[in-house]
């Protein structure tokens, strides 16, 4: 893993002295042309005679035995240690549907997080498809060739169909990061915020604005560590409802299988009343310093829209709020993906883990509220710079 | 670019002392478990306000840059390096259809072949298709992702319609190196034999043994380069003839366009009386001594077949052939594809080129020939470790 001195220990950013982000990205691209490469993993010099053994004709012997077990492509092939990183382009950090050419630096940069934070190589792959069949299909012809797929930046409600499809059909792990790592962390997240507010976790009101892809796998996976917590979904016209004729079926699926309370006629304010929880994968503005106001005591105020989010932690702290996260590196707590996808791949991949279940997101979660060992209100998740977290996670994803 | 002392230093193999290189192969493959991985283009530790501008919040504005403008997808990503090796596994080295996971592990080889002889960036890609058309369809559907594609191990005659209609619907440049790579060194060869023994390329007669995916290109660009020479090509039933009903649409082109010499009840043994040029690409045992004995004075042995030649190079040279190459690295002339295709590639990625045409691999030939400044007998190709070979080649590719 690449470790590092002191990743933290530059200046704190307030909004005063926020760096211009967009010029220092062009910066860093310009001066080295694209973030990633690739390399040998053989780095001594070769010789004619290892040539003759990594390509013809002694490859052709590798290739036979591959091509009699594909199940030794994890023995000689770079697939040991290799992601996917797979986009359309289609909902893209706050963009948008911008397409598999705009998705294609984003997904360069996811790869370069899966270096930096885990030695995993990884691969980044835009599709120019126009259908959620031609998707699936395109990444069913190109699976054999890589270790594990992470999928990145698909809009819903294709993206629940895209993942589901994939992993039944496809025997290495394909994980859609937007939903399940961003579970995982809220999870974790979560957990050490109910240690440091004394609240108990299993009969929380939780309120979660946004029900996309994030959202809807917040609501499961929470609802899976905590099935007597209560979750009101909202969007926005209000709480999700079955009286609503025009919502879409994953959406549906979610009041039908008890993931989310059924509350017509019930606005975010409304919702918000007396709630333990405020969970925003929405927009800018979306919640008031009032509707904290009317939260119950000590509340959680996870306000992750970025780089905007729903309420800036001084405003939701005057209003009463204990613990606030954001998707932010220049405020505590930033709930950040990469705290979890580097781990859960380096274990999967590891560990020949062909699937990542619903038990390996709850122990991936378990394990990083665990890292944080005296969690406080400041700190109820740990620096993605944290040394040893990726290998924390991988232990238990097996 | 990587170089080293003295790659050809080790002893010279022998028939009697070749090295065992399945099992040197399954050595090498099993210590590094694979050939290839990733790493990052900026290896300076990273500081939390660069991961800033390398993912969100500031690849956000190098998304918008590119989704605005995909010809900035050179400026931004690792694009400007990158090469994808694409193969269906329909035609793997000697190996036939054995599938993609099984090419897997060659493709990995070619992706070394390409970092180490010219620096360029490359990721295998094998896919599981059952037609041309989903062939066709699924690499133009991840095409946006690469700066360039190396068509590997499709077989004849599929291959000449992926790579023309791949070549007409996308702007980068799209190369069938087991066609074209082959034949820009086969040209190259024949260019310096003829100086050595003092022919005129011109008037040549040629007999091309084996029409698949390399005989076909081979006889295309000679023609090119010398329009007067003559070219018979045989297959296992003779030399190519428009009487011959079975014949597929990519020979029959052949002969219409006037390629190959139309040649009814002609045996390979008829052809070589009095050729001046042998080129198979064919089998093992394909072409016998008495063969060779029948042709022209002085004539010209290119044995490919790889790794058991046509015909060995002794029996060749007691038969009277002058010039004999093969593709084999323990002897002398090896026509190997890593002589062209990696400074080819080099020239395409560093001046934008979209296309890679005809012209480019009679320069690529050329400039590869000029590369031995006094060719011989046993040199009329230089050996792949020579150091500059690829930056000479990529020089004429504009």
């Amino acid at each position: 893993m690449s470790h590092h001195k002191n990743p933290d220990s530059t200046p704190d950013i307030t909004s005063d002295t926020t760096p211009d982000y967009d010029e220092i990205a062009v910066q860093l691209h310009r001066q080295f042309g694209g973030k990633m490469a690739t390399a040998l993993r053989d780095t001594t010099p070769m010789t004619r005679h290892e040539l003759s053994a990594y390509y013809t004709p002694g490859v052709g012997h590798i290739s036979s035995l591959v091509a009699d077990d594909p199940s030794k492509l994890r023995e000689f092939t770079w697939t040991n240690n290799l992601v996917a990183v797979i986009s359309d382009g289609s909902a893209v950090l706050g963009l948008g549907d911008i397409g598999p050419a705009g998705a294609l630096p984003v997904m360069e940069g996811k790869a370069l997080l899966f270096k930096y934070f885990a030695n995993i190589d990884s691969v980044p792959i835009v599709l120019d498809c126009d259908t959620t069949e031609e998707i699936i299909e395109t990444i069913q012809r190109i699976a054999v060739s890589f270790g594990a797929i992470n999928l990145e930046d698909f809009a819903a409600p294709q993206c629940f169909e895209i993942e589901n499809r994939l992993r039944k059909s496809l025997s290495i792990p394909v994980f859609h990061d937007d939903q399940h790592g961003t579970a995982v962390v809220v999870l974790a997240a979560l957990i050490n915020a109910c240690k440091v507010t004394g609240k108990d976790i299993a009969g929380l009101r939780i309120v979660i604005a946004g029900i996309g892809a994030a959202g809807t796998a917040i609501a499961r996976l929470l609802k899976e560590y905590a099935p007597d917590c209560s979750i009101i979904g909202t969007g926005r016209s209000g709480a999700l409802s079955s009286a609503d004729t025009t919502l879409n079926a994953a959406k549906r699926a979610l009041l039908d299988e008890g993931i989310l309370v059924d509350a017509a006629d019930t606005s975010l304010a409304d919702a918000l009343v007396d709630a333990d929880v405020f969970i925003g994968v929405s927009a800018p503005g979306t919640v008031t310093e009032d509707m904290v106001r009317s939260m119950a005591a000590d509340c959680i105020v996870m306000a992750l829209s970025n780089p905007i989010p729903e309420i800036y932690p001084d405003v939701a702290r005057a209003a009463g709020a204990a613990v606030i996260c954001t998707g932010r590196s220049d405020f505590p707590n930033q709930v950040n993906n990469a705290l979890a996808f580097p781990g859960i791949f380096r274990g999967a991949l590891d560990n020949g883990v062909q699937q990542i279940t619903e038990a390996h997101k709850l122990a991936a979660a378990a394990a990083l509220a665990d890292f944080v060992e005296q969690p406080t209100a400041e700190q109820v998740i740990p620096s993605i710079f944290e040394p040893g977290l990726a290998d924390a996670i991988a232990q238990v994803i097996v």
